[in-house]
């Protein structure tokens, strides 16, 4: 890794003085408890006297249910309770955020347990508690449902269709803000207008015409979803789950059983993965009606992987057409888009962010894309790192590559060329403040592996660039000071990538103390104020920042105390590295810690912070492939991410980040796709069919990290999670294209498909 | 009860204007949980992988260890590890303030495992852990341990005489803050002196001599001491346990393990009773020390009642000599007063306090009073509700008692005489500021039951008064709003008698909500800032101060929200009784709170406060008896307890304190006492031959709580728990003299020694 070498760049060094914490790679807090096995994950929730309840999913991708007769299986011994979705309130629409995306309650709710219609493949019907696994599995059997069987609908443009088959039968779209006259299954219209593309492609001399379509993929955590609830007879209702955001589980289930959230306490158990799928919720809500009907018992529940597959949500499939022209310098004057995005069941799916994502890194004048949110007969998608941003670039990036090209231009120059600096409006109207763009493509210029020589026959050198807004959001944290001078650190952050660390790192830097001394503990939704999920890039952003803000309230007072114990002014003493002073005087944090008592009791802190401005992310990543001809195999000979990261406050976790992001892209890109049969049946359903790429399939992967310090954080953070996902997609392509000569416009680029683009060319 | 009646004297309604909360019965939270034995209690705890820990103990309650074989039980099957002394560090002396005491840490670790020498019968030797309890039994076993047994030590006039053998050969008294020339079994001699006495009974016309013996009981909690330990490779040690200070926990471990605070979390459990027996550890550094050896798995430890009554902290039993003048007029001039009380095996009996609550209702110009802290062969002793105050106060109420006889006062009429007033000067040298005591005489002569008449034969009636401290200390408490507008409230302090609710309801009435929108929790160590235990009285009183700091920081963000919201300045909008108010205006604080993200996230607080007064409480009770001269045994006919309370935040529950106290105050008084063969051996090990009094030995307990609000504490509370069982062993010897004619100079007053007394009386 070349993060040394890169790791402070002048500009952060401009903005970072000297230190002491930040940029460090201390021991995790956590990490012993994940090595040695002892964490505790969702599935290992033990509590005395625990039922375990069951889930009966639908066959059908597209039925209306006729009847569900429960009597038989009410009857099996150790059986304790059957629910339904008659044990459901019918809700009124209600959209609220949820992780990255909105969410209808209303539809949550019908997810949860279906209503007259089932919608997708592994739409839950029913659910069973029983004193085991194996009764409550026997009492599915015995639950006996009658459908009228309808058409499916799985195909995007299929389902925009007037007189295709409705999946919500008094869904009306949301025709840019006005309702449409006649229901139909496009939920949703957007709009993206800037300037006049007329004008801007009449000024163009290079115009690329193309379409793209992807598939609907999975983000692959490892954990499947589970939740255990414990309903109490004076209606407290307590749940432990893995998640992303323990309090968006309690505002989910607050709605869904009408409960208030006052009487729902979630524990937020270690979570084995989320990338976006573990935001809303699917079991926690069938455990606590379960629970609540078995006599208050605790009820836990847990998927199997066809379960998550089947039945979470995944990230949309896509159509894509894109129009887009360059004036005779090779300056980009005009795009335009329609983007029709599969939001599955239900409403929701991530084309605004995709239309925002797309040409993110790119000045363009003249902008008009359109996005279509539309129902297809499959699980209502979630968000994936990035939400809808990996394709949307890909097609912008394949288009990209098609112009350079045109042009005789180096792509990083055309990029340059075109590239977004501060002060540029961006092509979804926001103005970009301080951005490091530039400095990615200025960095990946200059790496050794793009002058590097291609060797190898049929192989090629591609790049991509991508862009992600990043967000801020709601946290809270408090600390205590310890008498030994350590500090217990509470926050509601749930840690999936050692978040527990960065925002300890920035509470110790704020106190100008060792990381050692802070002990980070991710709280459960009562002893923590609200704190939005992981996601959106936005945890050792804004969290880290309550971390700071908890740090400097602790100074504040323990300056009031040691002024106490010298009977001197506040504003006398100073506070450095850990130690108070004033004159000669000199007095450590440690000390003072054990004179706490003397002075007033002891010191506890809290902040709650809620960024506006977020520090948005670019990424420019190089890539080299090899294709087999024969077997339309590509390998990934070398993949080097270059990245704005900000500030890296744990370089590992960031550079892990980076990795772990072209990892995805990378499955996403040649090989992963849900595969369902004309009835809308999922057809692979295990981790062995779902090809998520493995080790042997990726190269090292060299990270590069600019740190352009964000203006808007007290360390000059940005999100860095979800932009290294973006490019590799389009950057594959443009590889692909370079060592066969094919420009796919599909993804994924799996074998078959190149083999059959490279006969298409012969022929 | 009588609670309404007298539930707002004229004082307390001028202190308190209207309540909306305070002095209400809401349902507590807990009390589902407990009524439907879903509460977990520290013995309910179960980890995977969990191993179970017993104890080895003395056989002996003075003997020299000369060798232990831990070999042979090393190789039962099952048996995880053995620990020894050998595992413990030799500490340096550092005593150390623990729950209303003083603790010395190198005689606590000395307590946890046996040195060179066993010190009491129960002392423990030796520690197993195993995968199941009756294999860890079998272990201990076949532990071979030699000793050379030695003369126990058990009267504590017997331990001063200087040929007496020596407990702790290399302990030095100290002497009024001197170290003594040689060693002894007196650990300290503490003198109270005012004024001049030898004066004081030259001025006296009428002065009363008396020795008095008390035995050595226990506090007589129904849930045994326990402890699970899991100690983490990293270092990271959790201890759940049932205690009465989860701090305490962490504090004690950390000094006997040496491992720094921030490295232990504590949770504690549910509580079935502590009244001071569970501020110190016995089993949870055992527990940490097995876990670590047994390769870092979890160890749980419980206690039968057997080891609770032979090796858990009582308190002392005790030898008083009081000398009493009173003046011409009645009036007392001069006490003198030699207090020997037994620390057990390791120093640190509550005579200190004993000598403060004696006399502490009393004005008394000239006092002399020595405190012997004296080792004996018996458990080291624990604070218990009110420590060292009721057997002083029997001594003293029953020297009163014989004054008021001789000046043929009215034993009440006496009391008024002599008691004492705002801003007087207590014996033990502090002065009183706002008090209540003569409030309490005034309300029982007032009382119906003192002017019934007595109509049974061999039945007489005892008023007895009595005093005690209260205390402050440490406590915290933050609170998070939520979205609903209800509150999420952390304290740190264990829930033994209702505190949640009671300092839920401190909150509620400070933000103007009603109890039920605050949702009480208890945290474990890591989660809220540092708080004292549940002793002294004075969890209500500290921890309920802190939740209405808190209440007042809510209040100030949340008008600044109000006034972001309305475009005003803060100063302009006024809060009452929830809502906010400007000109016309008005806004619920529920509104508001669903407003909260619009006007930059969520809230919470967390204060911290440390009392330095704590409103000192009195009481006066009235008993009437029936003794039967054949037979000895007393029955109690009536009894009335009349109580100053500051102010009752939850009647109820002061009404249960008040009750409970008296309760134990009879078991002492009348039946409760530890019996020791000549070799030292506890020969009544079990709640049959351990007497403490049942339903059926006592009647209905009226409660009178006369209300002058403590001016130091912003609700006018008053600790509770501690005065009601100082009076009841006073009253009852005065009651007994009234009925039979007999003063019983030794508790308990048991049908035996009654029966003596009697027989005496007719030689």
């Amino acid at each position: 890794m070349s993060a040394e070498k890169t790791g402070d760049s002048t500009l952060s060094k401009e903005h970072n003085p000297t230190y002491q914490v930040i940029g460090t790679r201390p021991i995790r807090q956590d990490g012993t408890d994940k090595v040695t096995g002892r964490a505790q994950f969702g599935a290992d929730i033990h509590l005395p006297g625990m039922l375990f309840g069951a889930v009966l999913r639908s066959p059908h991708a597209h039925a209306r249910i006729l009847s569900i007769d429960t009597s038989q299986a009410e009857t099996v011994p150790g059986v304790r309770a059957v629910v339904t979705g008659a044990d459901l309130a019918d809700l009124e629409d209600k959209v609220t955020e949820l992780g990255e995306g909105t969410i209808n309650l209303r539809h949550q709710s019908w997810n949860t347990l279906a209503r007259q219609k089932v919608l997708y493949y592994g739409h839950p019907v029913a659910a069973v508690s029983a004193s085991s696994p194996h009764i409550a599995e026997e009492a599915l059997a015995l639950i006996e449902v009658t459908y009228e069987v309808l058409e499916p609908v799985l195909e995007v443009c299929a389902a925009m269709h007037p007189n295709a088959p409705l999946l919500i039968e008094d869904m009306y779209t949301d025709e840019l803000g006005q309702k449409s006259e006649k229901p139909s299954n496009v939920a949703a219209h957007y709009q993206t207008r800037i300037g006049d593309v007329e004008k801007g492609f009449e000024s163009a001399t290079v115009i690329v015409e193309k379409e793209f379509r992807t598939s609907m993929v999975h983000q692959g955590y490892i954990e499947p979803q589970n939740g255990t609830a414990l309903y109490n007879p004076d209606g407290q209702l307590t749940i432990w789950c893995s998640t992303q955001g323990s309090f968006g589980v309690r505002d989910q289930v607050s709605e869904i059983l009408q409960i208030p959230v006052s009487k729902i306490k979630v524990v937020p158990m270690e979570i084995g993965g989320g990338f976006g799928g573990k935001n809303p919720v699917y079991l926690e809500p069938l455990a606590a009606l379960l629970s609540k009907k078995s006599g208050y018992q605790p009820v836990k529940m847990t998927m199997s992987r066809s379960d998550v597959l089947a039945a979470t949500g995944p990230t949309s499939g896509s159509y894509i057409h894109i129009k887009l022209g360059a004036d005779s310098d090779g300056k980009l004057t005009a795009v335009e888009a329609t983007m029709l995005y599969e939001a599955g069941a239900f409403p929701g799916s991530p084309v605004g962010s995709g239309m925002g994502v797309m040409f993110g890194p790119y000045k363009i004048e003249n902008v008009l894309i359109d996005g279509y949110d539309v129902l297809v007969n499959k699980p209502r998608t979630a968000a994936y790192r990035a939400p809808g941003g990996t394709n949307a670039a890909y097609a912008a990036e394949v288009m990209i590559d098609m112009l350079s090209e045109k042009f005789g231009m180096d792509p990083l120059e055309f990029r340059q060329l075109n590239g977004v600096k501060n002060g540029d409006r961006s092509t979804f109207g926001a103005t970009y403040q301080r951005i490091g763009y530039q400095e990615t493509l200025e960095a990946a210029r200059k790496h050794p592996h793009y002058s590097a020589p291609l060797e190898k026959a049929n192989s090629g050198r591609g790049v991509a660039s991508g862009f992600w807004f990043n967000y801020g959001g709601k946290s809270s944290a408090s600390a205590s000071l310890n008498p030994d001078g350590t500090v217990s650190l509470i926050e509601g952050s749930v840690d999936i990538g050692g978040s527990r660390t960065s925002i300890a790192m920035q509470l110790a830097e704020g106190l100008g103390i060792s990381v050692d001394d802070v002990r980070p503990f991710v709280g459960d939704t009562d002893s923590v104020g609200y704190t939005e999920g992981t996601y959106g890039s936005r945890t050792t952003f804004a969290t880290g920042w309550a971390a700071y803000e908890v740090s400097q309230k602790l100074i504040k007072q323990l300056v009031e105390r040691a002024a106490k114990l010298w009977e001197v002014h506040p504003e006398e003493i100073s506070y450095q590295n850990g130690g108070f002073s004033i004159g000669e005087k000199h007095m450590s944090l440690k000390e003072l810690a054990g004179k706490l008592d003397e002075t007033g009791g002891p010191i506890m802190a809290s902040a709650t912070v809620r960024p506006g401005e977020y520090g948005p992310g670019f990424a420019t990543h190089i890539v080299d492939v090899e294709v087999d001809p024969e077997t339309g195999k590509v390998t990934i000979l070398r993949y080097t991410a270059v990245q704005d990261v900000g500030k890296a406050i744990y370089p590992d976790y960031v550079e892990g980040q980076i990795q772990g992001g072209v990892a995805q892209g990378v499955g996403w890109a040649l090989n992963e796709e849900y595969m369902y049969d004309p009835q809308g049946k999922l057809t692979n359903t295990n981790l062995l069919d779902y090809r998520m790429p493995v080790a042997l399939d990726l190269p090292m992967i060299d990270t590069v990290m600019v740190e352009v310090a964000n203006p808007g954080h007290p360390y000059g953070v940005r999100g860095v999670g979800e932009v290294p996902i973006v490019p590799p997609a389009g950057a594959l392509a443009n590889a692909i294209y370079q060592a066969v000569g094919v420009r796919l416009n599909s993804l994924p680029m799996s074998p078959g498909q190149i083999l059959e683009a490279l006969q298409a060319e012969k022929d």
